[in-house]
């Protein structure tokens, strides 16, 4: 049985191998040079016209030259291609990479465009990369399972049907943890996604893949998917904007996930981007293109203009921001609470109001979403591992095999469905007790409404050293709750401004054990960013608001 | 132990006939009278305005008398009150009566017209009924179980509290079954709730008492809850309209309810009417009032008059229907088949399509809905039975007391969390595939849209006798789909046109029995109803067509 699932994964391996051109390889810096996002400029491997199309930040400014016919579709297509391969030589990003088919399609586009003069949708021209998860027809699923080799898809996901009606150019997949329930990067077909920041330190996870390879500019938009902070936490980690979506608002349906049918805090895929624009443009298209026909568990929400030129938000002057310095349960590292104070200090000279916000329940939340994850997830995962005989990763301090030691942390949690229902109906509570909390604030907000939104960390920390990233409790609470949340960066670690404190009172032992982790120069250069929080369903507004905190910032010199 | 739950039976019975003012006793017709809808009239104890008060139909029209200031508040919740007295003599449909409160209320609210000149709400002084399951602060939940008398609710359920703020005057609360999963109406405290049109038939359930009162114009608009039909089976067994709105759409906060954390097939609140007009101006009120500030669960989507106009259905001309006409499980009685058939003419008269749909996936679906309530269903009820002593119910032949020998329903049906998440898996599946066969009718449309409404049977029989409703298919699927689906009076029983067909080839050996349960004499003067049902989230696109189907029905002449 061992014998044959590494087998397997030779192969796989062997196959991605030849699915890179020869020829492309670059000489990849030895593993003492940590930063590596200056690489592909320095390499030569890529034209200026490459880079300088690669260089691009705002999606729409991209989407603008492939409609007029400015930059051909194939040329974008082949740039970021380019630079993709590049990107998975530093940091071991990529999955699958099926470039034939992805020029092929832009080929199309591009004689559609000088037949017709006319786009066939909104991401026209675009390449976007996918989580190894979103379904392809003729592709392998094999999203981080030994057992998923060999499973060639059917059908396309729904998402990725509106994708190519959009006119968008799916082009390669990336990384994810065994079970995708990892919030890092690896796994035992294609090993480890590293930050290209810092590669001593984790992309994050369950999308690293994605994060690490849109940090290098290897694609200009990408989906994850984000269960309690797959999305947020490598797009911070990696210095990227990522949005995870209230349920229903991205189609899911034909995209497989670990859990299936667990469907109580449910995983949602969601756009990350070096834009806000990036983000906006993907979630404009996907809503206008009426998911709920396609999907049975998208919301029939088009795309709200109103609310995204902020109209219940007072059009976007003088909000008013609830900030959360921390959750009650550890206090976050010297980097996350300059850039909290940074977000604040940008937002006050930008004429706005943050207030603190006490957080309650934040502990019993997390305990509670790990029970319900619990109640059914060492069956699910165990079934997909005995499938191929792979074993099970306990930690992700581990590569490529289990000690054998560890109890994986999902073991023994599982649970009858009426002891579910007494969880579930917990949540509700707490979801009530949470909107009320936040409706409260009208009192004392001065706008007339409550808190527009909340500044909180994405995580208590820059991106941990590999198989240390342990805490997800900032993200995972607004699964929970479903309130739709953004990663926005703001920062990088700087040792020598972000000194370690001297030791707080401490919450609890794993406070402890998370102030003694702290390092500067471990940590070193690992971006920095800050989690937005909005209203379930509201992701037009939570995007607006996103645009004027990002204003915000630029609007401030640079500290230091 | 079985004395206790007595005794708290009787003196709960004792404190609701004390709720009933003396003198207003009526006399109540012998059993062997089973229609009961005439005695209100007759019975002398209303005035004429009283019966010109209950006996209007448009909730929009009595509305805008008492915004107008020509009725008040109070004369209209006393006239309300008298007929709920009455129909309570008739069929047992009460359970809380709690007039002072809601004359008081009225008062209040017509001291605000007067005083200045507006109104409180869309609903200024409209006296309303609910389900009792629908918490008032001060007064018992009991929700059919011996467990629920004396437990006082400290706060009005979210739904109360935003039917206060509009303005409506809540004045009577209405029969339940023992643990609300029932079909019909009867429990260990209130007994059964029978049907105005023939009281040897089921008012149906679990909404029954609402429907019942209603009928008998006891109220003019009430609120029950549906978990697989609870609000659609009692409307049309009673002749009055109901609507089952998808998910999250009406507020359910504070609401209690069995199975609770029970998050698949969910329970949803409706409202109750004898007119569209009533199922319409609650759900523009409940919208507007943006029950997504009080209820996490809520839906972020104001009632949209766009849709209510039907500019995404032809703007109501030239419509295209599909028609049930037999579920592939059990085929309906004649006077159902008669009431499709009425409705298919109707339609067509007026301009419209109706094509036949095939439905797929009908029984697989019971199957499913069973096992996912089964999994925890039996330890929910038995904790709810056994905290008070009361017997468990075990089929809705037996009153007071179970006979101990039939197995419930649900007894065995318990599993594992991980269980339930494989039936989850399959219902997606099976939503995915009734969608994609909704969307693939625009082939055959020739409207240039996929169909915009289906017409089905609500049930497969008219009010069956007591005990006798156990196949509620019909409705069940819908909930399970999350489409929207409207009960809608046609017309009723009449043994002269509705003969005993002759044995069909029979589907199943339910369907053989079926078919033996028929006798025209035994369904005498049933109300018969069909069921519209529309797409997920869009109510008001449903209430529109509805309005079709009904002008329709109204401008062809009444047969036989």
């Amino acid at each position: 049985m061992s014998n044959s699932w590494t087998t397997l994964v030779a192969d796989k391996l062997q196959r991605q191998r030849q699915s890179i051109p020869p020829g492309w390889e670059i000489s990849v810096p030895p593993n003492d040079v940590l930063d590596v996002t200056s690489v592909a400029k320095d390499c030569g491997s890529l034209s200026r016209q490459e880079l300088k199309i690669t260089g691009i930040e705002d999606v729409e400014e991209l989407l603008h030259k492939l409609a007029s016919g400015e930059l051909s579709s194939v040329s974008v297509t082949m740039a970021f291609y380019k630079r993709a391969i590049i990107a998975h030589q530093l940091t071991n990003c990529l999955t699958e990479i099926f470039v034939e088919r992805a020029l092929h399609r832009a080929a199309e586009l591009d004689e559609y465009l000088q037949t017709t003069g006319q786009t066939v949708g909104a991401l026209h021209g675009l390449p976007i990369s996918l989580k190894d998860q979103i379904s392809m027809e003729g592709l392998e699923t094999i999203m981080g399972y030994v057992s998923g080799i060999g499973k060639y898809s059917e059908h396309d996901a729904v998402l990725v049907q509106i994708l190519y009606d959009c006119g968008a150019v799916p082009f390669v997949r990336t990384n994810v943890p065994q079970t995708i329930m990892w919030a890092e990067t690896l796994n035992n077909i294609f090993g480890r996604t590293t930050n290209p920041y810092n590669r001593s330190l984790t992309s994050g996870g369950s999308s690293g893949g994605e994060a690490a390879l849109i940090a290098l500019k290897g694609s200009i938009l990408g989906v994850g998917s984000d269960i309690g902070g797959s999305v947020r936490s490598p797009a911070a980690f990696c210095g990227i904007y990522g949005l995870r979506p209230s349920y229903g608002r991205v189609p899911y349906e034909g995209t497989p996930n670990s859990f299936e049918g667990q469907d109580s805090v449910l995983s949602v895929l969601g756009p990350m981007s070096r834009s806000l624009s990036g983000i906006k443009v993907f979630m404009k298209a996907i809503a206008d293109s009426k998911p709920w026909q396609k999907d049975p568990l998208a919301v029939r929400k088009p795309w709200n203009e109103e609310e995204y030129n902020l109209l219940e938000h007072g059009h976007g002057k003088e909000l008013c921001f609830g900030i959360i310095w921390a959750d009650g349960v550890v206090v976050p590292h010297p980097p996350i609470l300059r850039a909290l104070k940074q977000t604040k200090s940008a937002l006050v000279a930008a004429g706005h109001k943050v207030i603190d916000w006490v957080p309650i329940n934040h502990l019993e939340m997390n305990t509670l979403i790990r029970a319900i994850w619990g109640s059914g997830a060492f069956e699910d995962i165990t079934v997909a591992t005995s499938a191929s005989g792979e074993p099970l990763l306990t930690s992700t301090s581990l590569l490529p095999d289990s000690d054998g030691q560890t109890p994986h942390p999902f073991k023994g949690a599982q649970t009858s469905a009426y002891k579910l229902w007494q969880l579930h109906k917990r949540k509700r509570e707490l979801r009530k007790e949470y909107l009320d909390l936040w409706e409260k604030t009208i009192e004392v907000t001065e706008t007339g409404r409550p808190i527009d939104a909340i500044i909180a960390p994405v995580a208590p920390y820059a991106a941990p050293p590999h198989g240390m990233n342990k805490i997800s409790n900032y993200t995972r609470i607004w699964s929970l709750l479903d309130y739709p949340a953004l990663a926005l960066p703001v920062t990088k670690v700087n040792p020598a401004i972000d000194l370690k404190a001297p030791p707080h009172q401490f919450l609890c032992d794993l406070d402890k054990e998370h102030y003694d982790l702290y390092d500067p120069n471990v940590f070193v250069n690992a971006p920095v960013a800050v989690q937005l929080v909005g209203r379930t369903l509201e992701e037009e507004a939570l995007i607006g608001i996103g645009e004027v905190v990002d204003a915000a910032l630029r609007a401030i010199p640079t500290p230091v």
